[in-house]
């Protein structure tokens, strides 16, 4: 726990001035809003101490570099561009979400309407292959590369997310899939990235990106159990969130094929009330959904650690990437 | 007119199937909707003939690579990826401006919805870096660069043009400005990412790229003057389209500072009627800011040739080039 600390904070310090630095260069507009989105300033522009999210993706990068014996310096253009990419998504998801709030503040769209989400997520996207293709390691355009093939598979899994609010059949390996475009290809890109700007073997980069592939997945069963057991007072989500939007997340998706009720349950029209809140999660738990997604995400972290022995990293960094892993599987928001 | 031609049919042969390559890796809902918006399929799925645009960027590309001494192919990466920019532009902007229709068919959004259209529109953000990234061209990461600064102009241009609509006081330095961002800076990165993947001498790009500002510059102002102007049989606009909608477009912008009834007219409440929008129209003539447009757009014409005669550029590049510059401010559509 104490060295995930350590390198959660000490990403955050490297990374935060080179991200203001970058959001820097937006146009007014697009930077005022990145910078609130990111918690820096107020909607009214005063400066802001809150906000900003856990930042596990520049952690990651900044290990990749370690990880294939560079400097932290040589992944900060990396871990920059990875924070951007994931804010550009939450920017344009939030909208198409019609979420409202994140993190107890509102929304970009909620605040400045929807063309300034969009184009603030759009300049993020753009910001970020610039801020790598300016890094002077010859291997930038390669982790450039990267980073669009990932955009690519980001989008494909928010697609395929939308699109299973409107089906009553998704199975558990469609829903699989969606998290590993959604949450997985950014974090295996995160975990990969500072290895590629580092000229690192494609061994190790290999090794690091099936890490940060099976971190984000055990990442995202664990962020679904939240969605519906999390502690309001801690997430800083309603009670039984993923449930009352009906959500196909990963719990659900498993207990449904286990638990016909459930399926009724989902089916349901109208908005459902605290009791059937309650039902829904007895539902979701009497199919063996919530077991299975933290045993499940126990054994991805395992595989995680698994694909990083296959490889020759330095103890200090190898061991900083498995506290980060368990962080994310352990964590309670 | 003849070479202006054959450059856009060449280059339209060139850059489809590369085009259709690209757009073939995205994620199945993505890829319906970038083929039906770039005139491929119907809404259906079924084969279409019709649709797409001049494709005056990708043929800007190819000359570019030529203008720097090197093969067409040289320059086709850039051309595809200056191609898919435009059109990840055009999927946002349809959205943002609540536009139904392009080029006499509905837009993205209001067939398959905002969602659709803003993850359509990022994926082929993304594709146009990926496809420049791979292209063999040890300048690729140069050429990515350039695409990656000229997206976030392009992003500011937007910003700046959708603020406009709530201001009364805009000035034509202002709306200029804007005008260099939205429509100038991909024209300017068009005409010089074909030398940029040649390895052109710095001036030869710095040539290309004044040349293509330019242009695009003079694109924007006989855009404006056909917003208004423009037969709605050739261009597809309702007649005195940007009139009905009150854009502070190049002309009108000009005019305002000449003949204070115009701004009157223009904070009219309400939609205007035939009649009303006649008598706009004329206000615009009055204030000379027809006149001006045209003539504008030709200095703007006559400034691009001259950057060009001041590097050593082949003939029949150099000669395209113009060819495509004239018939860009000629144009009737």
């Amino acid at each position: 726990m104490t060295a995930m600390l350590t390198s959660l904070h000490r990403s955050r310090d490297a990374v935060t001035p080179a991200m203001r630095d970058a959001v820097q260069r937006l146009d007014p507009a697009s930077r005022a809003q990145a910078s609130y989105h990111l918690g820096w300033i107020d909607a009214d522009g005063a400066p802001s101490a809150g906000g900003g999210g856990k930042a596990v993706r520049p952690a990651l990068a900044l290990l990749s570099a370690e990880a294939a014996g560079a400097s932290t310096e040589t992944g900060l253009p990396g871990a920059v561009a990875v924070e951007l990419v994931h804010n550009f998504s939450l920017l344009h998801d939030d909208l198409m979400d019609g979420d409202v709030e994140r993190r107890h503040r509102r929304t970009v769209w909620a605040i400045w309407g929807a063309p300034a989400a969009i184009l603030a997520g759009d300049a993020l996207l753009a910001l970020a292959q610039e801020v790598l293709l300016e890094s002077d390691s010859p291997h930038a355009a390669q982790a450039a590369r990267l980073l669009a093939s990932t955009t690519r598979e980001l989008i494909r899994g928010q697609v395929q997310d939308l699109a299973f609010e409107q089906r009553g059949d998704v199975t558990l390996d469609e829903c699989l899939d969606m998290a590993g475009g959604k949450t997985g290809s950014l974090l295996s890109a995160s975990a990969a990235i500072g290895a590629v700007l580092a000229g690192a073997p494609e061994a190790t980069v290999g090794a690091l990106s099936v890490f940060g592939a099976q971190v984000g997945l055990a990442f995202q069963l664990v962020d679904d159990v939240l969605g519906i057991w999390g502690d309001p007072a801690v997430t800083g989500k309603p009670v039984f969130s993923d449930l009352r939007s009906r959500k196909k997340s990963l719990p659900v998706t498993y207990s449904v094929a286990n638990c016909p009720e459930l399926a009724t349950w989902l089916a349901m029209p109208g908005e459902p009330d605290d009791a059937q809140l309650r039902r829904g999660a007895e539902l979701v738990e009497a199919g063996g959904g919530r077991e299975w997604a933290l045993a499940e995400a126990r054994r991805r972290m395992a595989l995680a650690e698994d694909a990083l022995s296959a490889v020759d990293i330095p103890s200090q960094p190898r061991e900083e990437l498995i506290a980060l892993g368990n962080f994310v599987v352990d964590r309670d928001s």
